[in-house]
């Protein structure tokens, strides 16, 4: 069962009308690849996150770029909302249709454009997943390292800046996208960027379109940076005596510029969960799931430093996967600790949180807010990517119980407030959204939320690009 | 002698009168801190750039954010235009105060404000210079890599994007930048991030004003990364048989993914001029100059992969700067090789170009450049940051003819049209200042343009910050 909006997020709910010529204008232009019909606006009015919202009015599934640029000229004329939607993967609401309107499923544009082995780019269309680039690519010798965990589409992951378990050394989309090709609020086609790796040519359009969650037009087309496949890849678990043991140890490699690739905690509940769900054996204890990248003796020389300072603190246990299916296995069960947790309370929804705090942080913030949910009683999930400082909790509410939900909502008020005052961020990667509005004006202040409205209002004045999200109109 | 500017950018000239009650309360508010002495104001309104344009009507000496949004406040309510000015090392004309105005200095504003060791990231004022900083930091063990060769700050050297030597493998501003404090046009103080690694918390400010050469705000602290120093470091020269060589051994390596840390080209001639002015005897052939971090094993297997590259493609005379002395003779030389050239040709002027090319386009756009400049028979420089596929020439024109700027200049339009056939950029890190703002447009496109012009005029209405910079009004 969905929650209905808080109420402070009703202002945001204005449905707007999608008057019959436009329905009709839009059937005469893409025929059956326009649907009304409510399982399919169903299916595209919600995403991973849980609240109730009417779903938008229309679905277009576009095949180009020219079809988005038709689809938005006319929502443009009737000043109805365009909401952009890849494979529905996100987390704070981006895809609800608040305002109503037409829903652009970009998952039909799956084509790879070109890939540019010598250049380590690729340029591809937006509804292609991460899953399917790498395969794209495999034969080059290449591949594409941005991972959060769901199989995301290029247009959904640009539009909200993710990142995942690779980012501690690749980056994250805002140090990955090269340039991208964006339909306007006004339907016009513009290119943000050129192949080049680097550029000063004027403001950096592209960085301003990643993370700006379809607010100000919808992405076409992605070039992206690959990265030489590694010469030797090695993935090991370690067991810690406590979570501080297993946050102390990643701080401190990172501080010693260790260039792991991956650097995983979850916690010994969650390991539960996973072994229950994956059929695995890992010892239910605080763990690093990590993952090297090199040569071989880049590869061997990293581990040994890690396990050394893993032991200074107390770790354990360093076990090894060494055949590709071993690490595929592992990988897979870490991204399905989101499924594990949700079996092992039947019925039950996630509550995320996203909070990133610089690394020096990370212990205090984490450690004090564990305290705090124990204390509460709600069961949850705890994984971080915790080389960048970022983790999530998941809040394991029963949605029948309006209690729990608010419980967990003051827990993630709570988690929010530390990081902030830590330095930290709201959202390190999954956005803002719908649901993370407020903390958005606590952390960057009225200043800063007022230049981002100042910049919508101008290249979107009709408010018609994704609307209800990230901020107040 | 500088030139008058080209005709197409007179329209950008339009002096804008500062009124006297202005000038009063200037001196009111900043007393001997705000000088209309003309020899003070000629100092800033010039740049490594050759444009004869009439300087600011005043200057301010900036001590705090205070004073910079004092000053912007006045020149919101007279609508005359602010012109940050660091050090002056820019090279594309952003000083030049095109439409008068008040230029604030943020030279005194060299606070080193918080260094965050543990989370490798510190806070400056804007007028840290980078050398500055990396002494500031020294004795933490960690450094700021970001290298464009002038000691320029790091309020410029955000404005403008910049980059450098390292950025091969560091990246430039733009992955470097973690936050900003800004003042607005009208005055208002904003924080553009948090010290948080990464995050997702809405539009990306940080890199909206990173790039935007003060025509967005006024850069008043600026929060970076920085990394750890590395175990070893070790530096290389080798000589090639042809430029072509050079650029194969280049291309060759970054393909293959060897994480080296510069690696720069100097063509044959300008290793002369280098040699004439820094008394090195090193071989007057095309070179590069290369530089590796890491451990000492991994430093160790870069150079030997490195070396391999280059004997298959006839490099030889692989020599060693072993020790930190020599790395930082040779790296000093290679930053004079502006003023080796210019000293090679007494009197003369330089028109740097800056393209930036996918990297396996960089041997076609360079040999063909280098046979027309050749033909030209003006003399010239040519360094280049190869492994960005981004490079330099120098031309070196007599200014009292202006034949030669025409020709220059030319050339200089032949090779951005090349450079951006081959997917690339008129400005990989200079700006676009005034030099290249008909560049900008055949680049990116008026779609594109028209939406940083419309931000501008969203952000700025009254067009006072850094006017006739970028982009026409």
């Amino acid at each position: 069962m969905n929650a209905p909006l808080p109420s402070h997020l009703l202002p945001e709910i204005k449905q707007r009308e999608l008057p019959v010529e436009l329905i009709d204008a839009l059937k005469a232009r893409f025929a059956e690849r326009c649907s009304t019909a409510l399982v399919v606006r169903e299916q595209h009015g919600r995403d991973e996150s849980s609240y109730a919202v009417p779903p938008p009015a229309a679905v277009v599934f576009a095949q180009s770029t020219q079809d988005v640029a038709d689809v938005v000229k006319l929502a443009a004329q009737y000043r109805v909302p365009v909401i952009p939607f890849g494979v529905g993967t996100s987390l704070e609401g981006h895809l609800l249709a608040v305002q109503g309107g037409i829903s652009v499923d970009v998952s039909r544009m799956n084509q790879v454009l070109s890939i540019n082995a010598e250049d380590l780019t690729v340029t591809v269309q937006p509804g292609v997943t991460r899953k399917q680039l790498n395969e794209a690519v495999k034969s080059t010798g290449l591949f594409f390292p941005i991972d959060p965990g769901a199989d995301a589409t290029l247009g959904g992951m640009s539009a909200t800046r993710a990142s995942g378990t690779n980012a501690v050394r690749y980056g994250t989309m805002r140090e990955n996208v090269l340039a991208l090709e964006v339909v306007t609020a006004s339907g016009k086609v513009i290119r943000t960027g050129t192949r080049a790796k680097k550029s000063s040519a004027g403001y950096d359009l592209t960085r301003l379109m990643v993370g700006s969650e379809g607010t100000l037009g919808v992405i076409t087309e992605v070039t992206v940076r690959l990265y030489p496949l590694p010469e030797a890849i090695s993935a090991a678990t370690c067991s810690f005596p406590s979570i501080e043991a297993a946050v102390r140890t990643t701080i401190a490699l990172i501080q010693m510029g260790v260039p792991i690739a991956r650097v995983e905690l979850i916690d010994g509940n969650t390991v539960r969960m996973v072994n229950a769900h994956s059929k695995l054996g890992l010892r239910e204890e605080t763990m690093l799931l990590m993952e090297f990248h090199g040569s071989p003796s880049s590869v061997k020389e990293q581990a040994e430093l890690v396990q050394e300072l893993a032991n200074e603190h107390g770790g354990q246990a360093f076990e090894w996967a060494s055949t590709p299916e071993e690490r595929t296995r592992l990988w897979t069960a870490r991204h399905n600790a989101y499924f594990a947790a949700l079996q092992s309370r039947p019925g039950c929804r996630a509550i995320s949180t996203d909070t990133c705090v610089p690394i020096s942080r990370l212990a205090d913030c984490l450690l004090e807010s564990i305290a705090e949910v124990d204390a509460s009683g709600i069961p949850y999930f705890l994984v971080g990517h915790v080389g960048d400082g970022n983790f999530h909790f998941g809040y394991l509410i029963d949605p029948n119980l309006p209690h729990e939900r608010e419980v967990a909502e003051a827990l993630n008020n709570k988690l929010v407030s530390r990081a902030l005052a830590l330095e930290g961020t709201c959202t390190g990667e999954h956005g803002i959204g719908l649901h993370k509005m407020d903390f958005l004006v606590t952390e960057t202040g009225d200043g800063a939320v007022d230049m981002m409205r100042t910049i919508k209002h101008a290249l979107d004045p009709d408010n018609i690009m994704n609307p209800g999200k990230i901020f107040s109109w």
